[in-house]
């Protein structure tokens, strides 16, 4: 039950780590209820070289929940401008922080940094290739609401081949045992490797779909974003396909619980969000407890 | 004597709020002098869609004093590019802070995001519409300087129908009795339905006017932006009229005291600084302890 | 041993203030190393008037790790767009927070901040004048390695007049004794009003070079700008002369200590990086106790 030194990739997890790093989320949860914090001789770097609203917030609000200072850096007011590499702006925060929560427009950077830096490094999302916290907190909102992972049908349903969250999402879906439906637009599929990765590994079922299934127990939708097509035509068709709108609910299981990463565009309208299908407010309000028990765990307090 | 939920308009106070604040501002004052300070576990998100140095460092400050993290979010660096609505972005934030401090471009906008978020919301300037901390700085200053407000005559001199900050202040001295002088150049009068609420409501003295008056107990001085004009000329004529410099402070009042509420730029210029009249300054001092009553008042330590 | 009000210059320290600030240096390496932190009612507002990374990262971490909050400010995201004079930004900042520290592009800037200030200011870059927290950290690291100043060779080598942290470091290594060579290209000399009057009031051996010296104990490098030189031949050749490459360390002095005060761009390519000469990532290192104890001298804790 050794607690992780960096968390760079959901693959690195074994079931273990999952429900451990669950089940202090839970602990988490009452703690963000009490009156006082004890303050800690601890420093949380947000290395963000990529904007984000709500993955640095939920990760600064978490680290000041544990009682933690917060040391921001975006790359526009940088001296990456003077011409720095990203290996000296690593040395640098590591000796300025105790943990580095690190955005990057490059996959791959994350394990960079970890390799570099003496302090824990926890990847907030590295170009399209993994956003692990996230799929935490994803796997905590469906357990939450649904008890198990195990045998649900879930689906994941948009941008597939570009969205690193639904990559690690999925590789812990595949571990947890889940139904599993990957439905994109054609040419915007699940990267095959991860996919046969998957299937070898764990052995869920995995189904293939052209559109969001209204059988599933949970209807995982991420953007699509119209440069990705050829045409703008086609862009159209693939976004009316994906889009989780009220006609869309008619006819859906009756405890289907819709999930969005957020921040959510015109794929699924407001109208929606009254629905009691709609889920992923609850689902952000997550963010908070799970990132605090990750960090709790790689600050080792 | 229960305390506010939300503070997003000076309309919404009734006088023994008002008298509870300025009380409770006292006791933050005596706060600020300590040495040590307990930390709480409480988070005030400053949501800022509209620049602003002193507001947004003043209300940092307040939350700081009281043991509180900051969640600092400004429009340049948001999601809301990738689309968002304002209203997902405040259910955001509320899943994230204990209290919600709201800067918006837009009238109507504070109130938009109390009627959203489960947490309090205090309106740090709306558009044209409100800005009641620091119409409640404005009281306290003139409280600390003359002792009362029922009876004092009060200029409120510039531009009265863009300023909000004076409109929740007239509002204010209204309330509190004072003989008030409303002094703006042609076409940028406070606006008429306030004018007859206040009339209606507490019925106090008011004078309108074209020229600041030296015979007030207190001028209190906003911008005349020159694109309010049709032609640089009569921007240039209002702008000199309007204008508080040493020239106009000879046979001025010997107890005059001239605000601000800053930053000041051609309408007083630094030579008055100097002058026995301007507290100006000291009305800035008053901003922390202010917004530290307020803070408490709807954190409801 | 009366504590500092303010720290603007290098030149008005003696040397006993270097001791004692160097002595609690020492102390505040070990107060990082401390579990929790006694939170203080103390706000250190970070003014900077010009983009930094790594000098507005450690004096944050600094006052964080002192368990001080910090008010950021930068000029990006200001009312100085309103057309605030500078002195009164300064009058509003010394309002809410208790030490100011200014990072300014104009020489002298410091010192009008402090003596508007109530609060203490603290110099962290003035223009082409002053840097004297970041000569306190390089002292502080040579003495580390080299466990003495006096007598040892130090070379500065690179853009010396336009270096601003090379000047407050040149004025205490005059003072402590060094033997101090001077090199930089034609042009880019230390200033010679200072060149004489570190010479008057220390007489340290200083000797004068084009090239950087093997010889040193300690090779200081700084950036040469090529925006500096009348043709891009120019700068090319001086850029070659003083690059401190692998090359250049064949046949160095066995036990040289190579410092940079970062970011280091192409003056030392990144094969030096594992060099045991190169110090300049454990000099950063130093940077968060040293400014910890500037910051706890000035606030008089």
């Amino acid at each position: 039950m050794a607690a992780l030194r960096d968390l760079i990739s959901a693959q690195q997890l074994q079931k273990n780590d999952v429900e451990r790093i669950l089940s202090s989320s839970k602990k988490m949860e009452k703690k963000l209820a009490e009156k006082s914090i004890r303050p800690r001789n601890k420093i949380a770097a947000t290395l963000f070289f990529e904007p984000s609203t709500r993955t640095h917030s939920s990760f600064a609000a978490a680290a000041m929940r544990l009682g933690c200072s917060i040391l921001p850096f975006n790359v526009s007011n940088s001296s990456m401008a003077k011409g720095e590499t990203f290996e000296d702006t690593i040395r640098m925060f590591d000796t300025y922080a105790d943990v580095l929560v690190l955005r990057h427009p490059q996959a791959g950077f994350a394990q960079i940094a970890a390799d570099i830096a003496t302090h824990p490094v926890v990847n907030a999302g590295d170009g399209g290739n993994e956003h692990p916290t996230q799929a935490l907190i994803d796997i905590y909102t469906i357990l939450s609401l649904k008890k198990k992972i195990k045998g649900l049908n879930i689906t994941l349903a948009g941008d597939l081949r570009h969205a690193r969250a639904m990559r690690s999402l999925f590789y812990l879906l595949g571990m947890l045992g889940a139904n599993i439906t990957l439905a994109s637009p054609q040419g915007l599929e699940m990267e095959s490797s991860l996919v046969r990765k998957v299937d070898e590994k764990f052995s869920p079922q995995i189904n293939f779909s052209r559109v969001p299934s209204k059988e599933s127990d949970v209807l995982y939708v991420c953007r699509i974003q119209k440069e990705r097509f050829a045409s703008p035509a086609a862009a159209e068709a693939a976004q009316d396909a994906f889009r989780i709108d009220s006609s869309f609910l008619q006819g859906a299981k009756k405890d289907l619980a819709i999930l969005h990463p957020l921040p959510k565009h015109l794929e699924i309208p407001p109208e929606v969000d009254a629905s009691p299908h709609a889920k992923y407010f609850k689902q952000a309000k997550y963010a908070v407890p799970v990132r605090m028990a990750v960090l709790n765990e790689v600050l080792s307090f």
